[in-house]
């Protein structure tokens, strides 16, 4: 016998895993967490039914939320994550000597928890002493500060419920007070295949608190229709401000960093 | 009640499609054929249980197997599609004035007999003048002939049973032999996330008789792991030789374009 878990992506497409078994199970304040041994993609974390990141391809997403940022910037020594709780972000991030602090902001403090347990690939970064773990909600956490970070990463589940808010015009205004001025945010931006409306939503609203606001991509599998967005915003200009790549990495690269900013038709359509 | 249509792309994650209904099925001499509808991406083609294209993300493959090849060469008289009995590709090649001739040479008549009916979209192109059909083996017919293409596009199914023989050295040298001096071959290379080993093996082959070997690559959600690759071979210099891009066309322009070259660490790795 075999269990199989699929996401739907729409109201008639999605992915479907072979389980080996589950290995986690729990109903935090906030949401179901559920952690899977798969067939054939490693560990697998579902938050409320949707695919957050399997073992075989977070590579993908981790990395291109993180490094095409660092590029543009000669120096960092302040990041922070808003969501993240499995640690993938912070791993990339700490992968830079300059980084003093890496700060990670993430409302349920049950998906760190399991991340550790059943996630090391991801979540052993959090032992890193650079780190520190606010068990709040980002929203409310950037609304009565002003830390002065380098680089932001909002890597949030889908805008759906509570994640709504991260979509707000508030939200990003409170970015902006946290951010340096030549600070960057980075935002998980959804699926061009399913979520073009979101986007262009983000981009528009963006483009109220920030001069330059880009749009990149990168294929994650088991995320839907295989291919992701990714929004950058800030009030320099990006240009590439640093040469290191850190080494081994398994996506991204100097080819992937000089090609980085291109959009298929049927997204410069919608978003402009 | 609901039928559900799922393709595994290993042994254990899959694509899965809700189905509104079968609307044709038949065994030919080479295959299994079926057309559904589907709930949310439209007509569905699946040739012996591998979906070969739908109705909403078709435009991807088709225009990024084509259009790439075509702004590497000033004008295009004569090209060919080995494969494709859908249209699709035909379609694409048929945007473009200076092509006098376009072959489509087709192993299963039954395809193009029921795309024709079932798929407008893509085989409605077939009924264009220039357009010769040959429902003969590709292998077979480029092995006693020189017809001297500017461009061929091997447009097949999955290198597995009869299609194997198109990763073979016998056929890159019958390609050759059919293309101009200036000539460029595109070949649909499969994805890099389950058919890396394949890529790598396609490369090296075509390495042996073309100086330039290009990949590159392109989002298709309906495909295995949602992320398709090309490979280009040519004997001249691959630079741009064409500004024209057809009208109307939903993936490829000048940004998609301008970035087409590009590898990702995990595939550099293996393809050198």
């Amino acid at each position: 016998m075999h269990l199989y878990f699929s996401e739907f992506h729409d109201k008639g497409t999605g992915i479907i895993f072979k389980i080996k078994k589950e290995v986690y199970s729990a109903v935090s304040p906030y949401q179901e967490i559920k952690i899977f041994d798969t067939c054939t993609y490693g560990r697998l974390l579902v938050l409320d039914g949707l695919v957050m990141l399997t073992e075989k391809d977070e590579f993908v997403y981790h990395e291109m939320l993180v490094h095409p940022a660092f590029s543009f910037k000669s120096v960092v020594k302040k990041a922070g994550v808003i969501g993240g709780g499995d640690g993938g972000t912070i791993r990339e991030i700490l992968k830079y000597r300059d980084v003093e602090e890496a700060y990670l902001i993430e409302i349920d403090r049950m998906v760190v928890e399991a991340s550790k347990k059943y996630l090391p690939f991801t979540a052993s970064s959090l032992k890193d002493e650079r780190v520190k773990i606010f068990f709040e909600d980002g929203i409310r956490f950037l609304n009565v500060r002003e830390e002065g970070f380098d680089l932001l990463f909002v890597d949030s589940s889908d805008p759906v419920g509570p994640a709504k808010a991260l979509y707000s015009k508030e939200f990003y205004e409170s970015i902006r007070r946290n951010l340096k001025e030549d600070g960057i945010v980075v935002f998980q931006s959804e699926s061009p295949w399913y979520h073009l409306e979101i986007i262009k939503k983000q981009i528009d609203g963006l483009s109220e608190f920030f001069n330059e606001v880009r749009l990149y991509f990168a294929p994650v599998p088991t995320y839907p229709g295989g291919f992701w967005s990714f929004t950058m915003a800030t009030n320099k200009k990006l240009k590439k401000q640093r040469d290191f790549i850190p080494p081994g990495l398994r996506y991204f690269n100097e080819s992937v960093r000089e090609n980085l900013f291109w959009l298929p038709e049927f997204v410069k359509n919608v978003t402009g």
